[in-house]
């Protein structure tokens, strides 16, 4: 079922999605889907969840950098992934407070699971101890989401490199780890 | 007209969106609205390509960190305004490809025009000379999209100041004076 959703979401947009056109493609009767699902909202939303519940881990190559380098690899696959199901995702979570509300649970459950490259890092005295993970890890990756997603540009070469480096150097500086500062 | 559109979006959303409604509310002809903008897509295009059309010049503060959270801020009150005039537009980016493509205008001509805030950084020695302007904003902006707009959660107290200060770590360290790195 949700494989349906994915498949008519990156074929047709999310204009076109209905419960009955994924119920149409998943072969199953469409109150069975109006009973579970209620509407696309949920479904988009269990396709978020679903995402998440995995094996998921984060890259563990030894470094800092290296981690962050393979991380943003992978942001920058899914991304530019053909066909593009991620960015169809993301754009369907404009349209459906649920969708963004699972798409934002999946995000913070990435985040939550990446902690421990910051953790090994802090360890192998790369970055002071007290540097925050979760500042450090948005700020290696979200350049990416920002050209890619907001400012849909293509990647220009060395983005991702670029990003996780800038990271690094801030994160070793100590960018991370005052306490929470007054936003002035 | 323009102001119609923009109204109409804050207050019913996309969806409600037609040449028809934004016809109605500017008290103008629709046939007029269709000759000269065709549709919502038109619309919206010269909604981002007006608000681009202005004066605006970057924060000139004395320092680069200081240029940095004054457009942090300024980025940060976009986002956050109510009625969520920006939001709404960039949640229509997403429903059209000549929206998204003006919201992309936008963005390259507000970074380009930010580009004084580093070289004035560059001439106060405050970052090494060949330190690239396009990177070093992004990294210091990109978290606040990422936060607000992406994944949707409330501002974090200090997120613009975190993002400000880390690029400029990021940036006196040597982050974005390396040409074009191989994205490996």
């Amino acid at each position: 079922m949700l494989d349906a959703v994915r498949a008519e979401l990156v074929e047709h947009g999310y204009d076109a999605l209905t419960v009955d056109t994924v119920a149409a493609r998943a072969g199953v009767h469409r109150t069975t889907v109006y009973r579970r699902w209620r509407d696309v909202g949920g479904l988009l939303a269990d396709v978020f969840d679903t995402a998440g519940d995995d094996t998921w881990r984060p890259p563990d190559t030894g470094s800092l950098l290296g981690d962050l380098l393979a991380l943003n690899d992978e942001v920058l696959a899914a991304l530019t992934e053909r066909p593009p199901a991620t960015m169809a995702l993301i754009a369907a979570s404009f349209r459906s407070e649920e969708a963004a509300r699972a798409l934002g649970r999946f995000w913070e459950d990435r985040y939550a699971r990446c902690e421990p490259v910051v953790r090994r890092a802090v360890a192998r005295g790369e970055v002071p101890a007290g540097t925050r993970a979760r500042p450090l890890l948005i700020s290696a990756t979200a350049p990416l989401y920002h050209r890619l997603v907001l400012m849909r540009v293509p990647a220009e070469p060395g983005l991702a490199a670029l990003a996780a480096r800038s990271a690094v150097l801030a994160a070793s500086a100590g960018a991370f780890t005052a306490p929470e500062p007054g936003d002035t």
